[in-house]
């Protein structure tokens, strides 16, 4: 393992890992005050050992999206949501042979996604529990209303090889500045509490309401009947989640180290870490950029191509020199993350910890 | 190897071969005619078969972007352009650790970058040659002036370890449809024109002007002086370049597969590609969408969330069923390759080839 950053060649992905384990106490404490299960999805890290690690801190278990998400923190974990449905032979194949201990469920919306996971369930000899997807108003997944969510968990609950548990959303629709939130998560809890009503009233009551994005995390309170929150970046926050204050920008703990390559062009200074190190992702209609410093946070990711990105030294007296490095938070973490082989935790410039983005392939 | 696409899981990385080899004839032929030297850009595949696939075409060699990808080619290719600035110690002792018969050229705008290359390379007891990168207009990097371009060629012409051998320039700025380029070129060809005239009159005359990108390939016999081109999509192609009139629709030769698997939300089908298979790149202003389907392009994927991709089917009658399939031409190629593990070389539905994407680590 190196000894400090200034032995690592950047672009690489470095985690603060004081500021990782103090967002894990704050997401489990606000859990435990509220009585929420913590499922974190694991999707923003992609490693066994941080999912380890959050199940440590008090998670029920994990979410994952992929087989392959399943699969590597199947190794480490015991509790798995796949909080996507399971379409084709490959992928019920590769969830049917996950180790026998492990507790398995499946968000899904649709009565084929369903017949195709009771089947392959039934002939594998296994018992998967069904949350039903419900569209909370995002309009990406989830069934349209109070009466086809009670048909599908009604299919659920008579079908052989899986067992109905209840029901999941997505509020990703919900990505306001937190202290305009306020009428969404009224909206939301309505629309939820009428799908609960019709499900307790169709004697399908779900056991498990599971919702909640990092985003909305800490309004997860407000959702009447929510007994369960997936919230993924909140291990690590980034731009957009601080922009929108749903972190402080100090409680940033991942940043990609990049290295000053060119300061050519007046007013700018270009690193080695563009889309293929931070991901290209608009982060709003007005906000700009791509990533912003982490000790600088008035110096913008103004552009970025493959391998180039450019810093914005308009609001700033700061002129870095060629070969001067920076540390990048990007817009969005979780993509950011799936571009890199490992993670390096880092206490100051010291590396202490190196992780594997284990379940960034397929 | 898998028989069929039908035997892979989605979403999986498709490449027409037949297509693809249609693509690199058309660009050896255009530089044949023109007399241009064609260093096509591996960042676009990074995959060490394919680059010798681009010299046995006709390539003089290949273009790279940082070492991983100078080490991942110089097993198949000998002649290699890095058109990036090695800064810091660890990318200069990997460049230097290419095997010897590699002939090596490093493109850099700063006599910081050229000290550090030359102390390497005389340290290392190799000759690398040196592109002076000027800025065609861009704005991202490259020397501002022609007298800044002579200066720099000077240094390089007189630093030991280093060989002089032209200029270099990207004109990623020239995105406009190829019918409305017109001006752009010219004033590129004026631009470049001035730097070589500059270099001329001092004694630093370039023995290689080093240029072109995909959107203006077909266009680089009307930039004066030009002796070589660069261009890396146009191997595969993508939504954008036949979006500006630089391929055509049915010269897209890469696609993903990904499979339907949610129809709940009227008016739009659900694939399990989205950000995290084909990244999440805006192609222009006035042009929506992450990518469009190679059989029926007038269905684009209206948003990506990281994997899910969403169909708008406001434009069609087409109503897929959960579990069917579709190719998606990705708005950026480039990214959308780096994201996986493996391209699968088609004929129709049989997989003919399967292709490592080795060079997309650090």
């Amino acid at each position: 393992m190196p000894g400090t950053i200034h032995d690592l060649d950047t672009p690489v992905p470095l985690v603060d890992v004081d500021r990782m384990h103090a967002n894990l106490r704050r997401a489990v404490e606000y859990c435990r005050a509220h009585g929420l299960a913590w499922r974190p999805h694991a999707k923003t890290h992609k490693s066994p050992a941080l999912g380890a690690e959050q199940v440590r801190a008090g998670a029920v278990g994990l979410t994952v999206a992929t087989p392959r998400e399943a699969e590597v923190m199947a190794r480490t974990v015991d509790d798995l949501l796949l909080a996507y449905p399971p379409v084709g032979a490959a992928k019920l194949q590769r969830l049917m042979a996950l180790p026998e201990r492990v507790r398995l469920t499946v968000g899904l919306d649709s009565a084929e996604a369903l017949r195709g996971l009771a089947r392959a369930a039934r002939q594998a000899g296994r018992r998967v529990g069904v949350l039903v997807e419900v569209d909370a108003g995002m309009g990406r997944v989830g069934v349209q209303s109070a009466a086809d969510a009670v048909a599908l968990a009604r299919a659920a609950a008579d079908e052989a090889g899986v067992e109905y548990r209840g029901v999941m959303f997505y509020p990703g629709h919900v990505r306001d500045a937190v202290e305009r939130q306020d009428e969404a998560i009224r909206a939301l809890s309505d629309r939820i509490g009428g799908v609960l009503e019709a499900l307790h009233g169709a004697g399908v009551a779900p056991e498990v309401v599971s919702g909640g994005s990092t985003p909305t995390f800490w309004r997860s309170h407000q959702v009447a009947g929510l007994t369960e929150v997936r919230p993924g970046t909140s291990i690590f926050n980034d731009r957009t989640t601080a922009e929108i204050g749903a972190c402080g920008w100090d409680e940033n703990a991942y940043s990609v180290l990049a290295t000053v390559v060119s300061v050519a062009v007046p007013g700018q200074a270009v690193v080695d870490a563009g889309s293929k190190a931070l991901s290209k992702e608009e982060i709003r209609a007005d906000t700009a950029g791509y990533g912003a410093l982490l000790d600088r946070p008035e110096i913008v990711v103004k552009f970025v191509s493959e391998e180039h990105g450019l810093l914005d030294l308009s609001r700033t007296g700061w002129r870095p020199r060629i070969g001067e490095r920076v540390r990048i938070v990007p817009n969005h973490v979780c993509v950011s993350v799936n571009l890199h082989e490992r993670l390096y935790g880092v206490r100051g410039d010291d590396v202490v910890e190196v992780w594997d983005v284990e379940a960034r392939g397929r």
